[in-house]
This record gives C-alpha cells, sequence and structure tokens, in this order.
C-alpha cells in the first residue's frame, strides 16, 4: 500500500499500540561487478538467502546492485538496464521467503532510463521508485524521477524508500517523516569523495544519524563495497536507531544487520514537554 | 541590516567574490551560576575581553549567559530577566572592540519573558532574538519568539541568530540557508539527556555536522559548562566547517576558535555536476 499523508493521518488515530513487532533489518554490503549481470544476480540472490535464513525481516542490497555503478558508455547503460518485468525481481521475491526486499536496478521504460529502486513484499506488493536526485555523472545516463519516495505500509512497519543522495534533502526526509514514515530504506553508491577525517563516520552516515534524530525514525543505508574502474566507495552502510546513533556499520565488505522496534518511531516526545513535530512552527518556516 | 529573502537575492547577484576575509571564530564555553548576575557578567566581560586580545572576529557565548539556566522559580526568573537597555550590552560592545559578540539573555518586556540573544556590531548595529523553539521547562518560564532567526549581514559575513534547540528544525535550518546565511551562531544550553555512545559526538553536534553538510553552512555552536542545581551538559561547544566537519570541538571547560573563510559557504557546489541548491526539487516538497 503506498499511502499518501490524508490516509496517514486518519490510520494514525485509529492504529492500535503493539501492532508491530521487533523487526531484524539487513544491509548487504555487495560489491557487484559492472557490466556483468550474470555474476550479480548469483550475489544478490546469494545475499538474500543467507539473510532470509539468518532470519532477517527486511534485506536491503545497494544501488544499481544488477549492473555496478560506473558506466563507461550510454550504450552500456542501455544493455544493462532491465525492465520491471525482469525475472530477477521474481528470483529476489523467492529467495526472500517471508522477507521483504529492496534493491536498485537501472530501469528502462518507453527508452528513457531511471535509477530504480524496488520494494518486493512477500505478500506480492511491489513498490517502485525512480531516484529524484541525481549524483553527478547519473545526470548524462538517467532520467530523473518525477514522484517523491513511496511510503509502503508494510507488516513491518511504513517504510520510506529512498536512493542515496535522495537522503541528503532534509525537506524531503522531513515530509516523510511527517508523512508517517518509521524507517527510511536506502541503497546506496557513496563514492568516496575525499578524506574522512579520523574517529568520524562517512558525511552521508552523519547526515542519516541527524536526519534520524531530528524525526525520530530509523534509517538503513546499504552501501556498496569494492572499487569499480578506479571508483572508490565509502563502504560505510549503517543502521540507525530513531535517537540517531549508529546501531550496526560496515567495515569494508560486510553484511549489517540490526532488530528495531520500528513503532517506537511513531511517539515523537523527547522530553516531558519537548516532541519533535508538536514543537515545529510551520508558520515560522514560510521562507 | 536584518535582510529579508528577496533582498538577499537580488544582492547576490551583485556582490563581488573576494568581499569578504576569513574571520576568527570563538565561543566561549563558560561556566555561569545560577542567580549570580554580577558574577556572570564578570565572567562574560573576561572571556570577551580576552579573545577580543587574541584577534577573534566574532564572539559567542552560550544561551543565558548573564543569568545561568535552571531557575527554580518564577520569581527568579523574573528577577534575573533584564531588558535590551541593559548596560552590560554597551559593557560587551566595549570589551569586545572591533568584533562582533553574541550572547544570550533572559529578556523581559512588558511583564512577558523571552530566551533572547543579541548580535552586537562593532559600528553600532544590534539585532535581537526571542528563541522561537522551547525546551522543557522554558515553556514554564518563557514566551516563544514569533519571529524567525534573523540574519544579519555583517562585515564577515551573513549571520544567521538561533538558539540551541532552533537548530534541530531542519526546515528552518534550510530556509536560513537558502535565504543566504554563511554561518549559524548559536548560543547554546546542551543538557546531557543520556549516555553519548563511545567515541561519538553529542547528537547537537551530529546534527550541526549535517546541517553544514546538507546546507553548505558554516556553524558555530557555544555550549556552557559546569553542573546547575544537579543538571549537567554536554560541554559539546563545536564550529562547523561547511563541508560539515568539526574543526574546533570543546573538551569540558574550554575556549575554542577556529579561522573560517565564510565566503566560500556561498559556493554550494559540491560536483561537477551537483549543487547542493540547485539540485534540490521544490515540486517535490510540497508534502
Amino acid at each position: 500500500v503506498n499511502l499518501g499523508q490524508s490516509s496517514l493521518a486518519a490510520s494514525r488515530s485509529i492504529e492500535p499500540e503493539g501492532a508491530l513487532t521487533d523487526a531484524t533489518v539487513t544491509c548487504c554490503q555487495l560489491s557487484p561487478v559492472i557490466g556483468d549481470a550474470a555474476h550479480n544476480r548469483e550475489l544478490s540472490l546469494h545475499a538474500i538467502a543467507d539473510a532470509a535464513t539468518a532470519g532477517s525481516d527486511l534485506i536491503v542490497l545497494p544501488e544499481l546492485v544488477t549492473s555496478g555503478y560506473c558506466f563507461e558508455s550510454a550504450d552500456e547503460s542501455q544493455r544493462l538496464a532491465i525492465t520491471r518485468q525482469d525475472p530477477i525481481f521474481d528470483e529476489w521475491a523467492a529467495a526472500a521467503g517471508s522477507a521483504i526486499v529492496v534493491g536498485g536496478f537501472p530501469e528502462i521504460d518507453r527508452g528513457a532510463l531511471y535509477n530504480s529502486a524496488v520494494l518486493i513484499e512477500p505478500e506480492g506488493g511491489r513498490t517502485w521508485y525512480r531516484k529524484t536526485h541525481l549524483w553527478d555523472a547519473e545526470k548524462e545516463v538517467f532520467t530523473a524521477g518525477d514522484r517523491p519516495p513511496p511510503i509502503v505500509d508494510t507488516k513491518l512497519g511504513r517504510l520510506a524508500l529512498l536512493v542515496c543522495y535522495d537522503l541528503e534533502f532534509p525537506e524531503l526526509t522531513r515530509n516523510l517523516a511527517l508523512a508517517g514514515a518509521d524507517l527510511f530504506v536506502v541503497p546506496a553508491n557513496w563514492p568516496l569523495l575525499g578524506p574522512i577525517p579520523a574517529g568520524e563516520h562517512a558525511g552521508e552516515v552523519v547526515i542519516a544519524m541527524a536526519t534520524a534524530r531530528m524525526n525520530h525514525v530509523f534509517v538503513a543505508c546499504c552501501d556498496r563495497s569494492g572499487t569499480e574502474r578506479g571508483q572508490a566507495w565509502t563502504e560505510g552502510s549503517a543502521i540507525v536507531s530513531a535517537d540517531g546513533w549508529v546501531v550496526a556499520e560496515a567495515d569494508g565488505h560486510a553484511v549489517i544487520s540490526a532488530v528495531l522496534d520500528l513503532e517506537s518511531a511513531r511517539n515523537k516526545r523527547i522530553t516531558k514537554r519537548n516532541d519533535a513535530f508538536l514543537d515545529r512552527r510551520p508558520e515560522l518556516y514560510q521562507g
């Protein structure tokens, strides 16, 4: 179910507390090989099956995991793009068993390419999203999506589906939180742009932490690993709690998991007299 | 000069590059004593004079530095509140010499109390701000301000004046950045709410870092130190660069400084094809 804000507002007032159970969330920081779709298919299927066997309820794969990221030509990106009817999505669903699976792929539709992600529910629901904020050379290859990230009301909780750079727009993430998202699910490829100061998280993780803390939502970012055509990645996949602390973080090639009480994201209370949402002063935010 | 957005948009297109020189910014993480106005006056004047002598261009004091924070009664807060005509502001200006000084105080105006801050320019300009997002027991004492944080176009650059919890509202900080702020100046009292995980910055600093990075603005937060009526503080004053890294951070009772190229905040370019502001998709942020 892809909810709009009005239906969420209505549902919020009637939904019983204690409706959600803890969810095990897994980010599979894989290392796809650019252009080798067969290899990447095997890689993703094994990762999903392993996580499902380990009891994961939500399995997150990186952005563009079916293809790799650093296309060297328009021809290459066209050749690696797939449609929503591609059999890999049925294979992902089968490998996931009763878990939800999320991953990124280059989508082709009527001649246009999109940097897309899908959220596949075991009950059959599939929610598609086309990245709306394109990073660097993506602008030469992809068309930006024209619909904001969806919020999917799943058995685990309300999952917002973003891709990578989308997370760096605070007005977007605030809106998704206000619309009721419990967890931001973020397939990513975080290019390593410059040195990360000693002792610090990657800048993208800092943004995930602050986004979680300011909105009291959970965030699960799945980066990729490996060097591709000279491009390194932060390899910084992170799962962040609704109070803004990292509860699981990758270190190189890694699969990370955490058990999250997603329902706790629905209580925005900070202190006896403070609530992250009720303390807002929208009349002062007109710019 | 307190600029509105339209005048900033106009000024931005005509302003010459290289108009600003590097600014030395100092946060004086003092330990005021609740109720002891004479002590706090001396404390603030010495800190300002020391920083000015050391060559600081912008001297930031904590929130409510004239009074302390943890009022035990309405009577006490009334007794410690001062007006904008209080002589301390002339004294601060005199001690600061050619530097700008910013600090917080409990303001009384026509019987109402505000958690206020002032930005004093050596040329005589004074800009006042009443905190718009009140924290916890402040709600029992203060009236929230009804105007958003001002942006002051100073010789150092465009300084936005916020107080503490204001910084945790991403739609507010985004608007201030879009309106042209180069540096967020944030007098604060950050109560220590719970343990900070080992190796992490205080959560408020994480928010400052992400705010800086997402908006490509500088942030200078001046916390306080000492324990007051059982309340400890994070003692985490921090100066953050426009790329989101901490360039100076307090450790206990401390004065911190950094030299900032504030003009660099006006270039929002991230990569060859990315710009933090031009990449926005406002049509998707309607909620």
